[in-house]
């Protein structure tokens, strides 16, 4: 089943609206869901609102809170997300770290007290657009072990990097773990093995079989003890320079909330050589592309490479929704 | 076999003034030299002083060139390397970045034209002293597939990130590879197998045999398409804000020269809660250690934690050496 972009949007609107958001708040985050959905992150877009809409109703997420400047740096401001709505606060942060580079060339928000951010790439494509490098991660809730431990005690904390590059950006879109949850979750119901070892079973084998990694919670970091060491920088540095919580910290609270976030921007319309600049990512893209694919009849992709294309797909012929889903939000 | 301290810098200064550099500059590379093997970072301390020899005798390395700004733009500085040693000219460019830190709270100087700066850590090391967040990165010559590729399309770009922690900070230096030649070179010659799949073998299938990775040059990305990933960015950016070769760029000379790096520093001192964020780092390493081994009997372990005791055992002992090494550097 497919959905227009409209009717989603409106959807989105007026569940945001009954749940007391004012307005103009609502139009802003029901474009971010629906575009999460309409670029084809859906488990970020339709799938994630149901969620979103039950931390409103735990408390976790306090609707019409909005995140507040508290201190300013030069380039770097603290802003305390007050709790507010995660897609809302990141996108003020995020507009503000881009202000901020303008003036600095760099510019960082450090962001605490905020929740889930929804879609990550919603605020690197924002970056892109101003034609600034993004880049920019949250801490989570503990949910994966340091290499070398059982239990978890890192987030998966997911990360942006965005580079311009005309109408085909570069989006990089990573968590520091080899799978989320969701993914596993995905291939189990589908029966299926995940393409690389995940995680531990509990005999501490490596396998690929999402059930048994489900079992465990003893998920891969990205490079094992290298993504152990990139999530605890990550959260560190985010929870140091917003003056927020730690993973450590966050997991002490009842729900995930009280999540410290970093949003840079880099001005590259400061940089007089920026035709060369565009014309050296284009050649380093090309070239990548002209290594021998793996897989016969497959070619090398840059991460974001395929977004135009599932845009214009979904802008066309709609957005596809599990029904369900959809069913239960035009119910909300 | 053990040397002293003394003894190796003193071999390193002299061999570097035969090679024609200043003095004071001769004492200064012979210190980071030094300290990365009193550091336990033997690979890029002696182990690599033959090597970087090499390349003032091929021409790589102009061993007299300076480093000078090439333009400003607020917290944010491009420099050219000018070919000149690597080390020497990140040190300059971390000192440098360290400053705009203290004018602007973040400071970046990005460098092209330089060469290997040796070990990484040093520069992460120099921020961390100085109270800072330092984060930076070196592209290097492709000597990666990108994921889905065969052929060596991206560079392994070894980035750092240091945090202050007292006596024992935190200081993470991952290569965006799985493991390096280096590492590969070393199981091979000792006859052990990986201890996790490191690349692809003639055949296509993963293989933790160093000697079938040498073979093809395939080895893996950390997380395989997510490291993939970040190495590509990490390059795009080092390339961009320099203004200097990509990796498919360096790739195209006949030596590893013409890199882009990135020094980045963040000055911890402009914040009021200096003391709440010593704790709550502090707190978070605590807490990582509370995870159950997976090897009963061994402890997690943060980025950077053995640092400081085997700098105190070399300190004590002398640093242990490959004799045959250092004869060579003896001779030189």
């Amino acid at each position: 089943m497919r959905v227009s972009y409209k009717d989603m949007h409106s959807q989105f609107v007026r569940v945001l609206s009954k749940y007391g958001l004012d307005k103009e708040k609502a139009g802003l985050s029901a474009t971010m869901f629906a575009d999460a959905s309409l670029d084809g992150v859906y488990t970020h877009g339709l799938n994630r609102f149901p969620k979103f809409i039950k931390s409103v109703e735990n408390g976790s997420v306090l609707i019409n809170n909005e995140p507040r400047l508290e201190s300013s740096f030069g380039s770097l401001e603290r802003w305390d997300g007050q709790q507010g709505p995660g897609n809302l606060n990141a996108y003020t942060c995020m507009n503000r770290a881009i202000a901020l580079a303008k003036e600095h060339t760099i510019g960082c928000v450090a962001l605490r007290n905020t929740n889930h951010w929804m879609r990550p790439g919603t605020y690197g494509l924002m970056a892109i657009k101003e034609n600034c490098i993004g880049a920019l991660w949250t801490n989570t809730v503990p949910n994966m072990p340091p290499w070398g431990g059982k239990d978890a005690r890192l987030g998966n904390n997911p990360m942006v990097v965005g580079l311009p590059h005309g109408d085909t950006p570069v989006l990089l879109d990573v968590a520091m773990s080899m799978y989320s949850y969701g993914k596993l979750e995905m291939y189990k119901a589908q029966g299926r093995l995940l393409p690389i070892d995940g995680g531990f079973d509990k005999e501490g084998n490596k396998t690929n079989d999402p059930a048994k990694i489900l079992e465990t919670h003893q998920v891969f970091p990205i490079g094992y003890w290298k993504g152990s060491g990139l999530s605890l920088v990550l959260d560190l540095i985010s929870a140091t320079l917003s003056g927020g919580c730690t993973s450590c910290q966050v997991g002490k609270l009842p729900t995930e909330t009280n999540l410290s976030q970093v949003f840079f921007a880099i001005d590259l319309n400061r940089f007089p050589d920026q035709e060369e600049l565009k014309a050296k990512i284009g050649e380093s893209l090309e070239d990548m592309k002209t290594s021998t694919p793996q897989e016969p009849g497959k070619v090398v992709r840059f991460p974001g490479e395929g977004l135009v294309q599932v845009r214009k797909e979904n802008t066309e012929l709609g957005i596809p929704v599990d029904e369900a889903i959809w069913n239960k939000v035009c119910n909300l």
